[in-house]
């Protein structure tokens, strides 16, 4: 199939999401290809923040807490995201971070396990996981001192096989940070049910970008972060589902007042709360929190299956062009062709490739980097327009012509969450 | 000694302190005496939001995690902060939330204490402790499963006979929430040493409030908030300081991506950076983190000692005309007489405290209510007015004589942080 750039602007005026790119404030003239690090700023959340800062803050001061309601944030954001993940109301709360989130939910798996089959001393995860994810087990098996260990998994296609008898818990990032690669949410879920296995479900790369149907899958535990495709700004406070069934089976560690049954009791006894404020713990950053929900809005105006097609298309058209454009150079897709097994971001190594990224930064397409030779470009659906992605492999395409990498390449390496 | 409402106007005029008033927005006609609680919105922090969301986040968009420094925010923001509580450059973090950091170096402390004799099992706290500091000891002895216990002390004179040759961590917050009482770091620092427990300073209370000098006491381990004194806005994220000798000793187990030797090395095996970094863990939210600067640079502005010697004087003056005008009131003062025992706000109990404080609300006069019958009222001597001290205690007056408080009496009760 060839297309041209005229298509692609035939196609962006056809696109009944195009409309949605207004709900965004992005720089004239750049080609913002890292929706999938940190998503862009809705417009909205200027006014947000300056709600939250000016009114809240500065005239409601105290008060806020009920009367502007900061306190019921957590479970009201929660409520809103729910659905873009197959969760229902009350399940979700919005809080600290996700690798936070993720020692909470591994503690609690691990003792529902220890009560199930004690034997179960295994935590099987894919060796390039985001590092996050396996410094957490490690840090968690480190304090435990209970012979818990982690098996990394090579190869996605390798991870049924991993788990076995011996697995408490399959922790799956459902969308690889590098490859892009989408894991069968349902199928291993399944598998590792079979296997007497507990799932944790990373969806940092994948919430706000592919369908997600957390109650239809089966699944046990779930996490992610809300500042990539869900547009929730820098380091915004991240998320936490844990299946109905399990949760008020045991207790999270991180047992902050804000968890605890009756919060303003001033208690010396902790007794976690009914339901998911359980993995509340502390008092969470409000202006940050806050703003989470203009991006959720911008959801609420259209839905998952829409976006996803839309995704795959750009993603095609990006795979597509850069082959077309840029195929005599050592360019390796990295990301699976087949649409079931692809995210909504695709990477290409190439043995220059964070000279190739600074270059393609120099001329406003912004990419990004992941050692090693991995350069990513994430596609964001909402905003991102097919014109977009004809013109970066454009500009890829001439920065490898012309070498013009060569000058950044004994550059610093500077690099970006 | 008796004063005048004139004699409090003719204090602010002569007030050194007083311009400080000025670089914070307050809102017409309130006394807010709830900084303790909440901080007031210093002005510059709306431009602050303003600038982090509209030009760092919306056009700087990835790059600003460079370019706008916000990957350096947790150490940048912990120097400046480290003047106010006796640390040097490079020794404190702001990060996560109190609780979690609690968390930290709790652990952090019973692994040194693993090592040096590991017949320690008792953590020592005040039974009136903020819960959030008990619940997060019970939590993580539940999770350890390895015989640690709490033990509660009932009153303040009791602390040091409760430690012992049983005790692996005396978790002391310098100024109790309720009473306002003080303790004394530097002595019971000494005595818990001596005793061979380590130290953790929760300085949520006390930083921005009353001098500190953790270095001068020889603490071992503290934590606190951003939010109270240091008027860094709602939730803002917490700090942690670790004394050097200990800091690289152990890990910390929230061992996240941040906290890593090399943050983008992508590796698959956790090193813990060295220094303080080590107790980062995940992406911070970053509106709220950068926010705390502009609470931080007003107190650049002064000294610990001349803000103390303010709130000694308000806190004086408020005693004092408290039980001038509402002495036929059964009115209890909890916070300590003396000044070396009392922090910046000051607690009376009144058997009906609760709709006490609503009526006081109502008419402008903000302090806030803990469980049981205990009324707040904090004192910022950034901000705070002799006047504001004369005109608080006479509304008070003024509500319990004509037992205004009774039409509050029946309200649901609302709970703030």
């Amino acid at each position: 199939m060839t297309t041209t750039r005229h298509a692609c602007l035939e196609r962006d005026a056809r696109d009944p999401l195009a409309p949605l790119r207004d709900a965004f404030a992005l720089p004239e003239g750049m080609i913002y290809l890292d929706g999938n690090s940190l998503g862009a700023r809705p417009r909205a959340a200027l006014e947000r923040a300056n709600q939250v800062v000016a009114e809240e803050w500065g005239n409601g001061l105290i008060g806020s807490w009920n009367e502007a309601g900061w306190r019921a944030l957590p479970e009201r954001l929660g409520n809103q995201l729910a659905r873009l993940i197959g969760a229902d109301d009350d399940e979700v709360v919005i809080t600290d971070t996700t690798s936070i989130n993720l020692f909470k939910v591994l503690v609690a798996a691990l003792r529902v396990q220890a009560e199930r089959d004690p034997s179960r001393k295994v935590i099987v995860t894919e060796r390039s996981n985001f590092p996050t994810d396996i410094y957490m087990v490690e840090g968690l098996a480190d304090l435990l001192q209970q012979g818990y260990s982690l098996r990394l998994v090579d190869r996605p296609e390798a991870f049924p096989a991993a788990i076995g008898s011996d697995t408490a818990v399959a922790l799956i990032t459902q969308v690889n940070y590098k490859t892009g690669y989408l894991y069968d949410m349902q199928a291993l879920t399944a598998h590792a049910h079979e296997c007497g296995a507990l799932t944790i479900w990373d969806l940092c790369h994948s919430a706000g970008a592919v369908p997600i149907d957390l109650k239809a899958a089966n699944a046990d535990y779930a996490i992610g972060c809300t500042y990539k495709y869900l547009n929730g700004g820098p380091g915004s406070p991240a998320f936490v589902w844990v299946a109905p069934a399990l949760r008020e089976l045991v207790w999270q560690p991180l047992s902050g007042w804000w968890g605890h049954a009756r919060q303003f009791g001033m208690e010396t006894r902790y007794e976690p709360a009914p339901g998911i404020g359980r993995y509340l713990c502390g008092t969470q950053p409000i202006t940050s929190l806050a703003m989470i929900e203009c991006g959720l809005e911008i959801f609420a105006r259209t839905d998952m299956q829409a976006l996803r097609a839309k995704s795959l298309a750009l993603t095609d058209l990006f795979i597509e062009r850069v082959q077309a454009r840029c195929g005599q150079h050592p360019l390796e897709l990295v990301t699976p062709l087949e649409h079931a097994r692809r995210g909504s971001h695709v990477s290409f190594e190439h043995p220059e490739g964070y000279a190739v990224i600074q270059a393609l930064i120099e001329r406003g397409v912004v990419g990004d980097y992941r050692e090693p030779r991995i350069m990513r470009f994430g596609f964001t659906p909402l905003y991102t327009r097919f014109v977009d992605v004809w013109d970066a492999a454009e500009t890829l395409g001439e920065i490898l012509d012309n070498e013009t990498w060569r000058q950044e390449r004994f550059m610093t390496r500077k690099q970006v969450t």
